[in-house]
């Protein structure tokens, strides 16, 4: 059994910690907020009173945190993981954040003497919640080994996908399709309606051919009953489509439709949908359309 | 057995005639290419030199032609199938045209006593030779049950969608999703490539979550070893892609994720890629990317 | 002076027939309505019952229609301009309608020993009134020369740009870049509102450098103001991005910015704003960035 | 006469801070180039050899600089301007920066007793070397009074737009329509050119009418040419289309459009052309309609 530090407990943290404790693990979680780190103690976990003390004894680190400015204090900043962590100590972040970022903090990490996996997830709230994940890390091959048994806590499928920041960049390119597919179904439900043919129909016969896609499996039923319950919030993907751009500034290539489809994502939110679920584009689309 | 009259035996004709043939019904053809009717001949059929010869016995017809200018030209024309389909003929007319025209065949056919389907297939040259074509038809519940007999022949799924025009519509929905997915595909293969990650292992990962989708099941190591025989050619997505476009215009809806990818489809074929299958999209998403 | 025929007197038609009267021409003018072509005796012109009354005795026939079928029809229909018009006759279509519908206009007339230029205008209303527009004519050199004593009654910017519907791509590419920059205009507004700076200041600042154009300088108080009253209505502009779309097509080139921006003017429509002056593009933006 | 600390002598800083010299201001520079502190001797300038040492003594210091980083380094870091600066000193950062970033700058000069203004300018090397800049500023109305004395030495159009931050706002509003109406001009040229029409007439038609803007006075013949020379390179037009998207961002607001034209320069400088002038948009233009 494994001594694992555990930051982040929040929406996605909360269950993967612990699943953690119940492999067996030995888990010292902290949070700012101090109520997930009582949920873990009282789920059989450890209580930490700052990142120091998560990190101190542990030789795993997980971080799973919102985005890139927290990944930069709790694991770069002066008090930070890198700065308590035993030389030898295996840190996984399983946050979303932008490649760039978890270059520089394995880049760091490896001066002083800390091996470092970027390792970010799908499957959202539901996949932690059922140790469902899918998970993609980046990093060596050794350490991604060495993760392995801790990460197959979390998830089902979990996949080494290349060096440093390489989990990122499939975390990327996956959101990117995720959004593009929801706003390609959601121009193709207002030209159905706009034409006054119906779209479950319709719908049904593109599942049925080379436009069938995982979305159109799980979500047409509720997109076409305007349904938004998350599910994946427009918000987070909002973050992700940010993300997306980075890595593609950073890679120096150019996306036009995820350029487009990022702006739309935007209109989600800035039009006060950013806690429906990320389906919501359809109310974007509908918008354009005049039928709202 | 149907006394079937069959217009357009082109690479998509010319199967399904052959399977009416060999499922028993009395099939006259015609094509302008006289070459495509004595190969109908030699598989059983019989040969017309005209539409009119060709309409004239013919309890049911069916066109299959490359576009609205062709369906005009052969439906409504002076010696054409309206004028000489005997009071009573149903004309299923399987070419994929824009709905506008479908609407306004059908609305003439019903003032010469003609009945009309719009019945537009997907499945490609493929799914015309094995049978096997999705067939989404658009016109009155009564004449899609007297066409299913015969449609049943030429494709495994046969979906009544709606009213005249219907059909194509349906048909409009799928090419533009289809064509979008390969965009958002393309988009992420660069992004991964320009990231220094093995594109294989990324849109493995993807193809196991929610972007899951068919193109990335079928096309994803071909799209990777750039191998791009085609299937389905830019040039015919080209021209759907025109059509998905009029169907907006038409039901007055914008989609603006379909004007800008119905663009980067001809680019493809501006490029000079449309000889080339669909999925050589990803030619113009490397070009912007500077990957070529 | 000359003996010309004047087919279609709406809103532009109208005032320019009249000014041509007024230069001392003989003028026939024709129009579906009765009314239009009542005006113009009263303005001392002639009335016709019919296109082929109109033409019969002409030298210069013009067309000013709302787009091309109606051109197809009044030109190239059964009893129209090209089946009535005395050999030699020259035909100035004046109407904003697709290249290619040009090119087939001026080969017909060829074929029947008229002569065609393409000649559509910008400049709106307000340029019909004033005798302000500006012209842009395809065909031959000839037949410029021939048409420009007329064409300088109507307008002060008279260029023959290039052969048979060369008039016709020049207003397109016009049609595009205004479309275009009422776009960019209208995200400028949204970034300053959004951000709490005053857009009159911030566009002044824009109008003095290389950001400048005539849209700022005529319409930026108008928009500010959200003062929309046509103008040009978002419903023309609508169809002449189909124009643009359309010669786009015809000359096999993509153009992605052009493909987006028509389908915000889509929108524009679709959202009801189609009697609106074309800066209304504001509203649109102004709703995807969830203020309005 | 004022004692003038100025940081970052490039193609930028350099001419700015001789016009200073010559208008009889003492001025400190310092540079991380060597040979820039030295061109400045030169002119009659001090040099330093520190931020510090260039800011000590002054009543006001200007930076000119590449980007956020450079001016969090240089600014906020810990030998910065603001640790070295004496209570009351006026910063006047020029540099094109996110607006986000000079808010924070003002913020913390405002605790550590320091004025700042946000000016970013426009008019390029050309305008930096004839004092024609354009400046746009961000800050307090009183401390716009004090620097404009300063900023009239460096160029001729001055304006105060607002609180902090909003120089880069409208700088950033500045950019976004620039780099469109590039795209814009260049769909024209290519949809032009593809139909036959000469784009020297087709363009000169364009820039009479409502489709007039400087883009087209000062670049269409060298655009025809392809001809670009900088001007202003690619490079720094994708570096603030950056700024633009994170400006949009940060006030929650979608740009489209913006989204888009941000990828093709993202585009043209992924194809290797970031060291030419803005206007080689057309480039990737041409590419994308197979034209090149």
């Amino acid at each position: 059994m494994t001594a694992v530090g555990f930051i982040g407990l929040g929406i996605m943290g909360s269950p993967m910690a612990g699943h953690l404790v119940a492999a067996g693990h030995h888990v010292t979680g902290f949070d700012v907020n101090r109520a997930s780190v009582d949920r873990l103690v009282a789920a059989g976990g450890k209580g930490a009173s700052s990142v120091a003390e998560a990190v101190r004894e542990a030789a795993v680190v997980i971080t799973m945190l919102p985005n890139h400015p927290q990944v930069e204090q709790v694991v770069l900043g002066e008090d930070g993981v890198l700065a308590n962590a035993a030389s030898g100590t295996l840190l996984i972040d399983m946050s979303t954040i932008r490649p760039e970022t978890s270059i520089a903090v394995a880049t760091t990490g490896v001066e002083r003497g800390v091996r470092v996996l970027d390792a970010p997830v799908s499957g959202g709230e539901a996949g932690a919640k059922q140790a469902s994940l899918s998970i993609m890390a980046g990093g060596t091959e050794a350490d991604f080994a060495a993760a392995k048994p801790i990460l197959e806590v979390l998830g089902t499928t979990i996949v080494h996908v290349g060096r440093h920041g390489a989990g990122q960049v499939v975390k990327a390119a996956n959101q990117l399709v995720v959004a593009g597919i929801y706003a390609l179904v959601s121009e193709a439900i207002v030209l159905l309606d706009a034409s006054g043919v119906d779209a479950k129909s319709g719908l049904d016969v593109l599942a049925g051919g080379l436009a069938a896609n995982r979305i159109l499996d799980l979500k047409r039923d509720s997109m076409i009953a305007r349904e938004f319950t998350p599910g994946f919030r427009i918000d987070l993907h909002y973050k992700d489509m940010g993300i997306v751009l980075d890595a593609a500034r950073q890679s120096d290539v150019a996306l036009p439709v995820s350029g487009l489809v990022a702006q739309l994502v935007a209109a989600a939110r800035a039009m006060g949908y950013g806690s429906l679920d990320h389906s919501a584009l359809l109310k974007v689309s509908e918008q354009l359309a005049g039928r709202s």
